[in-house]
């Protein structure tokens, strides 16, 4: 229990949590992202909000996507870690149970005496399309179903890659990878790391021996690898912790899963922004927590598209800000999980612009725009991403006073 | 032992810590408190001060005073907690020694079968008078002095509330309540939740039973109930951290009770603010560290009185702060423990604007008045109410270079 935990009551005030994945930026010709975009709606509730920037997880530390939600939902991202397995696994739009061990896998091709030709399946430099890594999975689930008791769920990813879950007893987590981490050596067998892990290693070898039965005769992809062995952390809800009816609208797997894992409901919502706003609008009696995530700024920003970034803030500003405003939450802020400036064509260790607006806030100095360089200067200064929950939950009057 | 508290040395130089309750507020028509007073000399001198905001004790809690407190002496308020009973009996005037045991007690009206029709003998929702307490709280002293070879101290305080101290041999906190926490149900014995704690049990069951026959044929506030049992905590003292000699200036009791547990010496003061000043300078040769709390404001916040928070900063700014100025104490700074906002008529988790004073602070950015926001840009930035104390030692010359 954290000091915020032990704190929180329960009351009918609403908020809405606006993650803009990848907000944040750094300047092209002077001007970054959110500077050079014409936000006049965004300006204009900047001047009567808290402004600030969030830390995502320590200074310097470029954040994936699992830590930076799991933070800006109050869960210390140091403290609460996702195994890479699960993640993918949530990210490919499955639900792992907290007894189901998850892996991340590769199609590689081995040479005729068992050696690694290459981990990711290339030939020549050119990767395994994705069409065909679908392809190859649904063979494979065709033929694994079950290894004795075992169930086997393959889902294919992004080119050479691919998630398995295994849902059974007495499986576990403590296990050596497969793969070998580089080229011209044979691929290793699975290795328990605990006495409980025995049985796993057995499925796991037996699900390599299937897949290269399924595979043979192949000259690329003709093997599999298996690496990052997880089972879904167990996290206190936020129901739990902050007395939260919360839900997630979320267009992509990934973001959903992590709600998930925190206890909030998930909308399925499969559409664009305006399908999202309409989820919030339809749900906004059931719940007092609502997360919504808006992917598209983080593509832009990872493909180097700094003027599809900038438009992309124009549309929200003109078209989903005001239908957002419409619903009349007590607090609602808007923030990203991480910065993904384009020039870096990356996600980075920026901190991130935050904007807090309920009736309680303390006016800022003239705000003109709301962008990185006036959010550094705002009145929420610069915080941890894990402390911002409390303050949405402080302005929604959620917090118990500490001590007499 | 703290850093700090490695790097203390001691010197003659001063230090005035001031404290004005509540200081920071919210707007109303665009303007803070702060920002709505004239202070002509609070602006000039903030022009020469360093300016910032202190967050009490973890960003969105709102505390209460004794942790605002302990924070500002530079206690950190989650490893330093007084248990409630202590903080009442400190509110009450009452100087408990460590093995002091203390409660908060309440009159309740109790039924013909002994289940309790009202937590707080309210008669339909009128709330007992204070007047009537304090009747009460006198016949009970007059009747139960002692319990075996237990000291009882009752001290009344508002409507229904007071307080109890258990002053003897082999007492211990460790005790269950005797407040069933809800009305309809038989008031529960207090029993020991630890073995050391028999003793104690026992005493407070006596008391309660004494208690039951003072007030007899009474049919309201015919009982009590007693909770929040605690010994003082043992701090160590501004003296063995510091190596600071220290006074407390207060008008309230409560802020007396806080800087005795730190070790303070303190000078009973009753009076109004001059009082409070002319303590400060009659005593400005014995001390080397000096607190002075001015409550008025936090109580005009708690009333929402939005105009008398104003006034009462006008009249600080004009009649009390040339006389603090004409002391030349080396080190002042002016701060509050928590805001109390007008429009939330109640203390609230905001930051807390600061200014510190020396011939050692940097220059700021042009400030033209002292209030929130320019606090909120100043050069101290933003820092947890914990480190100000380092601060104040560090401006006069009282810590050591650390390492080498």
């Amino acid at each position: 229990m954290t000091l915020i935990d032990t704190l929180a009551v329960r009351n009918d005030r609403k908020i809405l949590l606006v993650v803009i994945d990848g907000l944040g930026g750094l300047p092209r010709a002077g001007k970054t992202e959110m500077e050079a975009a014409w936000t006049p709606n965004l300006d204009h509730l900047a001047a009567e909000s808290s402004l600030g920037v969030l830390v995502p997880v320590a200074p310097g530390v470029t954040p994936g996507s699992g830590p930076a939600h799991l933070a800006l939902f109050g869960y210390d991202p140091l403290e609460h870690q996702v195994g890479r397995g699960v993640l993918e696994a949530l990210g490919l739009g499955l639900s792992p149970g907290p007894q189901d061990l998850c892996a991340r896998a590769n199609f590689c091709t081995l040479d005729s005496s068992g050696n690694v030709v290459s981990r990711r399946a290339s030939d020549g430099g050119v990767r395994l399309m994705t069409d065909e890594c679908e392809e190859l999975c649904t063979k494979l689930a065709q033929s694994i179903e079950m290894i004795d008791d075992v169930k086997v769920t393959i889902r294919p990813g992004k080119e050479h890659r691919f998630v398995v879950v295994f849902s059974g007893p007495s499986l576990a987590p403590e296990l050596s990878e497969s793969d070998p981490g580089h080229e011209g050596v044979r691929v290793e067998s699975v290795k328990p790391l605990a006495d409980r892990a025995a049985k796993a290693a057995q499925t796991a070898n037996e699900f390599i021996r299937l897949c290269n039965a399924v595979l043979a005769g192949r000259k690329r992809a003709n093997s599999v690898l298996l690496r990052g062995w997880a089972f879904p952390p167990r996290f206190a809800t936020l129901r739990d912790r902050y007395k939260l009816s919360a839900v997630c609208i979320a267009a992509y797997p990934m973001y959903r899963g992590l709600a998930r894992l925190v206890g909030m409901d998930v909308v399925e919502c499969v559409g664009d922004w305006d399908d999202e706003v309409e989820q919030v609008r339809a749900n906004r009696d059931r719940y007092d927590f609502f997360f919504v995530h808006f992917k598209e700024l983080d593509k832009a920003g990872e493909d180097g598209d700094f003027d599809r970034k900038v438009e992309l803030l124009e549309r929200f500003d003109d078209d989903i800000l005001p239908q957002l405003l419409g619903l009349r939450m007590d607090v609602l802020c808007i923030t990203g999980d991480h910065s993904t400036p384009a020039v870096m064509a990356g996600h980075s260790w920026h901190s991130v612009p935050v904007l807090l607006h309920s009736r309680y806030v303390r006016p800022q100095h003239q705000v003109e725009h709301f962008a990185e360089r006036e959010c550094i200067r705002g009145g929420m200064g610069r915080l941890a991403a894990k402390d911002l929950m409390a303050l949405l939950l402080a302005h929604s009057l959620k917090l118990a006073k500490f001590g007499a």
